[in-house]
């Protein structure tokens, strides 16, 4: 199996979440990645480079979405080329040899610490220090050999950074989940190729409407009447001189021909229609235990 | 006139954004807070005491929903008793007579923080250090007499600790805008005045949908035959072992009976669904020069 090379922008340090996501989208190539402090930095690397591609999280089904990475994929002019899920599990870590009893300080994203609560909460003689990064907060216990600290990452950062794992998930809230998308260039033969193989079914739009009586009932009816589903909607107020609402909607089908037909019978009775990319469904929930993802053949083996 | 008095629990420090949303909204009462430092520490605080109010920020214009706050709202079983808008600026503070070219840090929430990163950029030589609130930053400058350290807070917060402003509305989105809902105990007494003064005519609900082909068309269908409008619509998808919906939306109506019965007609096409909360819209987009709330009168003066 010949292993082809990608390079992949990802926000925060090898090992943090956006890792996992690019290592278990591009599960069948080989992942050079690119760590981005910023989404706005990731935005612009992977539009100076056409060769490079972007993961970026969208939505987390505990704090829902995150707008301005729309804001940023929509200004950017790049596509929607796939998407990832994720279950977020938190991991406590520290130098090999290290007990619970010995860790005074635990350091984490903010994030990471909040949703660690109530694990946390019983050891309330430990410090929680903020940094920027969970997988930065690996690395650093573990290049400053630092003793009595210990860090909030994924399992994949505990194995990256030789650090051992003295309490396994421990967020406080197990339906913790993050929609990932793969941004990158436009590639009409990629499309092609995906649609020839039955492949493309769905895709991520925006546009906006007057805030009409039923002007929103009238456009998902129709995109009913033409069988072209929705998976996700999140309306957003323009300010402005009157309220106007943009919309953020994903929707699935099975005909893209159809669903074709039904972007031009919405377009008149909508603002600025733009699809924002068209790609494949990831249609099994992954779930990683840290870098090794479970594959899709493995997961559906349940049924 | 007579000052009556509320209990207001808001999120933060006084002179926080919680603060003026609280001290806008009550504008004809005299405000008693009560600072909490966790949203989950503020709903507690409301149920236990049916005297109080508490402000919640729900969305934000550039970050989206606060999905969280809808999760302790709806496990509290309080209502939404109304909501205030309010126009988010920044400003750099520090203690009188300080220049900016004194300054070596700026201490401030780290929202704060990005949101006011075109300004910050022009002064690579500042430190940014983060801090739990924007309000606390400056209290604790003026406290400790804190030379060549300044807060990024709001204009109230500088006036209560007596600090200079030496930048005015530097945040770099100026279309940032946060909604707040005033949550309490169920009131049918008020509910009954208000609705007597034709002023009951807007509401929050809740419910989930069967991922069916057309579900959410059909129940926004209905809403529009009974001249029912939506302000917002944001879907959740619930984990479990199909993929199954939640929807938040908000909608606004002339007729208090006819929302009724469009509740009725929804109810058998929806799951588990749910009244957050019936108020009064807050018609009018206030924006706050930093506690002294421009009136209802003098931006319709605009017209």
């Amino acid at each position: 199996m010949s292993h082809e090379t990608v390079k992949v922008a990802i926000q925060g340090w090898p090992g943090a979440n956006h890792d996992i996501a690019a290592r278990t989208y591009f599960r069948d190539k080989e992942v050079t990645l690119e760590p981005c402090m910023t989404f706005h930095e990731l935005f612009s690397k992977v539009k100076e480079d056409p060769s490079m591609f972007g993961i970026v999280a969208i939505e987390n089904t505990l704090v829902g979405s995150i707008l301005a990475n729309y804001t940023l994929l929509k200004d950017s002019g790049l596509r929607v080329r796939g998407e990832q899920r994720l279950r977020i599990k938190h991991q406590l870590m520290a130098l090999p040899g290290q007990r619970i009893e010995d860790i005074r300080e635990v350091h984490s994203h903010p994030m990471a610490l909040a949703q660690c609560e109530d694990f946390l909460m019983r050891y309330p003689h430990i410090r929680l220090i903020e940094s920027e990064d969970t997988a930065l907060s690996a690395k650093k216990i573990s290049e400053g050999n630092l003793k009595g600290i210990a860090a909030i990452a994924s399992s994949l950062a505990a194995k990256m950074y030789n650090l051992e794992i003295l309490a396994k998930d421990i967020e406080t809230n197990k339906h913790n989940y993050t929609r990932f998308l793969i941004v990158g260039p436009r590639d009409e033969e990629e499309g092609a190729r995906l649609l020839s193989m039955g492949r493309l079914n769905k895709a991520s739009l925006v546009f906006s409407l007057p805030h009409e009586e039923g002007s929103l009932s009238k456009v998902l009816t129709i995109l009913a009447f033409y069988s072209i589903n929705l998976t996700k909607i999140q309306s957003l107020p323009v300010i402005g001189m009157e309220w106007e609402y943009l919309f953020y909607i994903d929707v699935i089908y099975n005909d893209y021909q159809r669903y074709h037909q039904s972007l031009d019978a919405i377009r008149p009775l909508t603002r600025n229609l733009t699809e924002l990319g068209e790609y494949e469904a990831a249609d099994t929930l992954y779930v990683t235990n840290g870098g090794a993802p479970v594959a899709k053949a493995q997961t559906s083996n349940k049924k």
